[in-house]
């Protein structure tokens, strides 16, 4: 295992002090938590949106914060879930009495932790409410997950619901506008190299020399194909195709090209190309495009594709104001 | 090799198809050229600023294209310098009758291209002047070098050079910048694992299971120590001691904790979080921090640590808006 790192299982306490040590105007960690919030926060009268999961997702979830998006990341350990304590600690320290939006992707850990420390602050007096994000296509129901897992696309929401709620919107109307965001994206992934969580110590899965696997998630687990490396023209083809087939996303939509860890940021170009050739071959305008590490999962390479269908609204949140580090407009 | 790519001697024009296509607004190409440029150049009565060198460094140079930072980018092919043709159809397009100002990365061919470009140039009318970064303390004198590299640091010369631009300063003024900027920035970084340029194939050198090299250049050349992989605080302390041994910084600084290309965001912070430390020890107060991957090396993993000593005037054009996407403030 080649990382630069102190104590395998002390990781995620010190990236949370260096990241906030890189960010003392903007952020604050909750004491004695792995929670990092807003430094403004509780914004009052403003419904905060709160979210995170198992930490190796960097920037996910922690650099979206700021305003006009994330009011607090629950950083758990490395592909594990956070405990439902720790989610409470950041529901209680981003409330600002209009309600707290939690956005969880579909993995089962989360799902059950996140919706336990709903009840918990409800039972404190504080509103909440949830979605939980499945923009992943390739396979239903993997190691972690009933259903499909939630990947990349989340970010989509992260960042319209944050400017819904920056608008002064209600929590029933960012929860309306989350529950859009998740029926509008779709997205896949794939992947040329595992990853290996510290402590642990060894690579989750394996790949040869010269294969690919398609479909792979964020935590390593299996695709829906294993086999030889393809072009980047047929990497994206099949991630694009499988995403059009899952939902009509004829007339205008947002591509997120991300990049897993390991990735250059030529390759993540190179695939970008396709996407957009392959999206004018059917007709479908593209608005906005982001390219980037968004959503990674340690130093894996490879790549996901995310479409997220637009409407008016839509456009409109997604050209918002952003001052979260990782996602600026 | 392991990439997502479709043709080893491709990669560069379909790098920069794919980054146009991703950002229609900002950025335009110079037809039959690898130059990127702002859609808006050029600028008229504003110092241009052009960067540029081998590919495989993304998102330098072209991410730093915007109002406040680059007016163009040259993009060798990876690791090569550009021809100075190339440099040359990227001042042209820039110009904007208030000269154009050259950052060159201290590396031998790029410094030869960009000069002959800029005799060039100035044979057609174009005023030029230029700066060559040399912020690695690791090695003098290195494979493709006289004198000392330049890394990471070449981002803060494109960021305050481009303020002191976007202000209305003159070609003299924003040079003088520029060159204070290089007098006041150091790097150093290390490796864990090579990279392999897409059309040679193999990695350009090895490092065993166990080794890691500190000094390392950006292009993979030798570095002033192979050994055993170090922990995070003992590689942090390596490159900051080194740094502070070769210029006085006492007072305040920027610090710039940059990722080589396949280096978890995670592993970044926990640097950084031994760099705030060694810093705090030494009383030398650190105004702002960056994290993230800035100047790469393809799929290298490792990092490098920058210090860029601050005053009032380099503290206001830090801070000065920046509209490029890979430095936005």
């Amino acid at each position: 295992m080649k990382k630069i790192i102190n104590d395998a299982n002390q990781v995620v306490q010190d990236m949370v002090d260096g990241l906030v040590a890189a960010n003392p105007t903007t952020l604050k960690q909750v004491p004695e938590t792995f929670v990092v919030v807003r430094k403004d926060a509780p914004v009052k009268g403003k419904v905060a949106i709160v979210s995170g999961g198992g930490s190796g997702h960097e920037p996910a979830h922690a650099g979206y914060i700021g305003k006009g998006m994330l009011d607090a990341a629950v950083c758990g350990e490395v592909f594990t879930s956070p405990t439902p304590d720790q989610v409470l600690e950041a529901i209680k320290a981003v409330d600002g009495g209009a309600g707290v939006l939690l956005v969880i992707k579909n993995y089962t850990g989360d799902v059950l932790n996140f919706e336990m420390a709903a009840e918990l602050a409800e039972m404190e007096g504080i509103q909440v409410e949830k979605v939980i994000v499945n923009d992943d296509v390739a396979v239903e129901d993997s190691s972690f997950t009933t259903g499909r897992r939630g990947i990349a696309g989340t970010i989509f929401v992260h960042k319209l619901a944050g400017a819904k709620a920056a608008s002064g919107a209600s929590l029933e109307e960012v929860k309306s506008v989350a529950e859009k965001v998740v029926a509008n994206v779709r997205s896949m992934g794939m992947a040329l190299t595992p990853c290996t969580v510290p402590a642990a110590g060894t690579p989750s899965f394996q790949l040869a020399e010269d294969e690919m696997e398609i479909g792979m998630g964020i935590h390593g687990e299996p695709g829906i194909n294993c086999g030889l490396i393809a072009s980047a023209d047929e990497i994206a083809t099949t991630l694009t195709e499988k995403i059009l087939e899952d939902y009509d996303f004829s007339g205008e939509v947002a591509v997120l090209v991300n990049g897993l860890g390991a990735t250059p940021e030529m390759e993540l170009y190179i695939v970008n190309k396709k996407v957009h050739a392959l999206l004018a071959d059917k007709g479908i305008r593209i608005y906005k495009t982001f390219v980037g590490e968004y959503m990674t999962s340690l130093e894996m390479a490879g790549c996901s594709v995310s479409l997220l269908k637009l409407d008016e609204e839509l456009k409109e949140l997604l050209d918002a104001e952003s001052l979260a580090p990782a996602f600026r407009i």
